[in-house]
């Protein structure tokens, strides 16, 4: 599967793809129309995440903070084990393209 | 360090920069200005790979395999333990991002 191939996406929902599930890893393309986080909801990974947006743009808010981090195109960011996050908001006006990368530790799980 | 941002990076070799080092997993961007593995040499590594060619294109070759195998943007292949291979090419024209996924496990050291 072509990263960049965005066929079986749309403007319902977000669409995830596994590319790899190889030991202790998970390497997941997120494809984002323009959704976000549920309001009131967090993610809360028992694992850690290292998460980069390929193209698009999204906006993250880690529980607590006041200050949404803009990701734009080719920014990273790691997502430790319960670190509690949500995306405030993802590109209105084209596809945002996410590869995450799930690592399962024993020490987080 | 945003993927996209090019600077340091130039002709006359290849450039690797770390993403994320956490546990078992090291994330790592390359940048390739048309360079190829040198000739008769093959990458033999303890440790599986995944790799993602993000931007410009690559050709790759399994040793013992007649066929190269054309990255173009976007495509991701696997690479096992000890599979030997080598970059026969890469973009000529445009710098080559490559995101690459290390895996060590016990199995594999």
């Amino acid at each position: 599967m072509n990263l960049f191939d965005l066929s079986g996406s749309g403007i319902d929902k977000e669409k995830f793809d596994t590319l790899l599930s190889k030991d202790n890893v998970t390497i997941e393309r997120i494809i984002s129309h323009a959704q976000s986080t549920p309001e009131g909801e967090w993610y809360d990974q028992t694992w850690d995440e290292w998460v980069i947006v390929i193209e698009g743009k999204a906006g993250l808010l880690f529980f607590g903070e006041e200050d949404v981090i803009t990701l734009n195109k080719g920014d990273s960011i790691f997502l430790p084990a319960h670190q509690k996050h949500r995306v405030e908001w993802t590109d209105l006006e084209e596809p945002t393209i996410w590869l995450a990368v799930h690592i399962r530790s024993e020490a987080n799980t």
